[in-house]
């Protein structure tokens, strides 16, 4: 497989970038390839001052770079070589199986929709986020961010896209759909989540538990948490700051460690033409390392395909 | 002071209860008195199994209660000898000064606007959490369930209102005013959080510091932390379920221990004509004793009429 990385994008590219694809180029088989996109003299430099001599790494150019404040939109649509939009491209011509950037989240995103598109039948893409389970793993929760306003029936379709990939990224059989809320009665929340809340409640595709309150994210209620792009956001966020809380405290604890970004390593774009991922903008070599290994995993469970199959009509 | 308890609200009620107000009892004034509100028999006979022999605990008979999970609209037109009930006229009549119950949190919010109602230009009371700092203290979180959706005119409010409470109970000076949003940039949100931001930032009785992240939840960014009902309460039940994921893997630091609901006793109702405190459904006699606590600092602080005051026209 061929794996698209940007090296241009991150608060610390390209260094941190290209660190974290030696890392996983060593977890790579012999025939799988990191296409590194960014400023070929640059990034071969770099190869070479961390002194790389293998063969999986490639270097492609992209003369541009857009900046992670740049208007997202706009920065596209002028930087047509910018790194994310040579690797769009090169997702769009089959030329890699997936792209990652730790780059402009909102240009990822924009992206995507301009290159390879939404799958047709998904109402709205989103982003995956991850939360670790106490009894081990990770549920997905989605969105984290995409749509911070969500209808009921954009919610639903998070449920069946939510289960798809837990299912076969996650290998969670059947997996439990739950939607965030204040309350566990049905008729609790927004009017948006009481319309959620019936319509999930009725859709034969998915093994709805109920509504989830903000004590259940860690436990076995549910593998899948839909919610707006708002609130999950606040949720991954909330989780992160945690984690960077107890690491400065020195605490130590395997099931609080999974709250380190590092871990997951990015957020999959769900309901597009392809394999994409976003990588947290601080994101460091051991981030990078495992944003590859998600889209590894991304690619080989052919979940994009699942997704086509599963809205085909 | 008077303060008014609910004997029979709570899922370990009345013992927790009556346990809680014995704790309490120690830390009173000599002229203060806890008003133990239920069936006269089982109080009584309580307090002396339990052996208090003091002065400053009464007993009001009320001969209901309020199941923690029956209707609150119903419930209490229908049983209006139920201690809720029963307190909230206490509260009216002035015959107390604060009123504090674990039990039934709708039939608190309901009671609180059937009896002593809504000050004149409050849009809507608001159910107040707190937040612990890691710089020490708490800051105060704005709604955490009274109000699933609100206008952006009433999320600005709750900035006011909150800027009030953490001034005259929490004892900070020009408190930094932060709304909840997905991202820093005042364009980021929901239609309803960017009309309150715009709103926010024009307010001159507020020193709004614009939009909060969820890793800014516990830093100094602000000291009031606005959001809506639905929010505040998955913020809220996120970080008590974190203390106690640390509790049970007995992971012990004085900044997470603040993380205990046990610690801040109880969320006071804002914006009535009164003090009304609710507390954890599964309160223990230590969360029952802050939340008279509590009860006492906000009647010394005269936040109710502090309120008053600042909305009469």
């Amino acid at each position: 497989m061929r794996i698209a990385l940007d090296a241009m994008g991150g608060d610390y590219a390209p260094e941190a970038i290209i660190k974290g694809a030696l890392l996983a180029a060593e977890q790579l088989e012999k025939e799988d390839e990191i296409l590194l996109i960014g400023q070929e003299e640059v990034v071969h430099s770099l190869l070479k001052e961390y002194g790389y001599t293998g063969q999986n790494i490639k270097v492609v150019n992209a003369t541009q770079v857009i900046g992670m404040a740049e208007h997202p939109t706009k920065a596209l649509s002028q930087k047509t070589d910018s790194s994310i939009a040579v690797g769009y491209g090169m997702l769009k011509a089959q030329q890699a199986d997936a792209f990652c950037s730790a780059g402009n989240t909102g240009a990822m995103l924009v992206g995507a929709m301009f290159s390879v598109k939404t799958i047709e039948g998904i109402i709205r893409p989103t982003i995956a986020g991850f939360v670790p389970k106490l009894s081990g793993g990770f549920g997905v929760i989605l969105d984290v961010g995409a749509n911070a306003e969500c209808k009921p029936e954009v919610l639903e379709q998070f449920g069946e896209t939510g289960s798809i990939y837990a299912k076969y990224v996650l290998g969670i059989e059947n997996p439990k759909v739950g939607l965030m809320n204040l309350g566990e009665e049905e008729s609790k929340g927004t009017v948006v989540t009481q319309a959620a809340h019936q319509r999930l409640k009725n859709n034969p595709n998915v093994n709805f538990v109920g509504n989830l309150e903000g004590r259940d994210l860690f436990n076995d209620k549910a593998d899948v948490i839909v919610c707006d792009g708002y609130t999950g956001n606040i949720i991954i966020k909330m989780a992160e700051s945690i984690y960077e809380i107890m690491h400065e405290k020195n605490i130590k604890d395997p099931f609080f460690d999974n709250f380190n970004y590092e871990t997951a390593g990015g957020s999959p774009i769900l309901g597009i033409n392809g394999n994409a991922v976003i990588g947290h903008g601080v994101s460091s070599p051991l981030a990078v390392s495992n944003m590859v290994v998600l889209a590894q995993k991304m690619i080989s469970s052919k979940i994009s395909e699942r997704f086509r199959k599963n809205y085909s009509v």
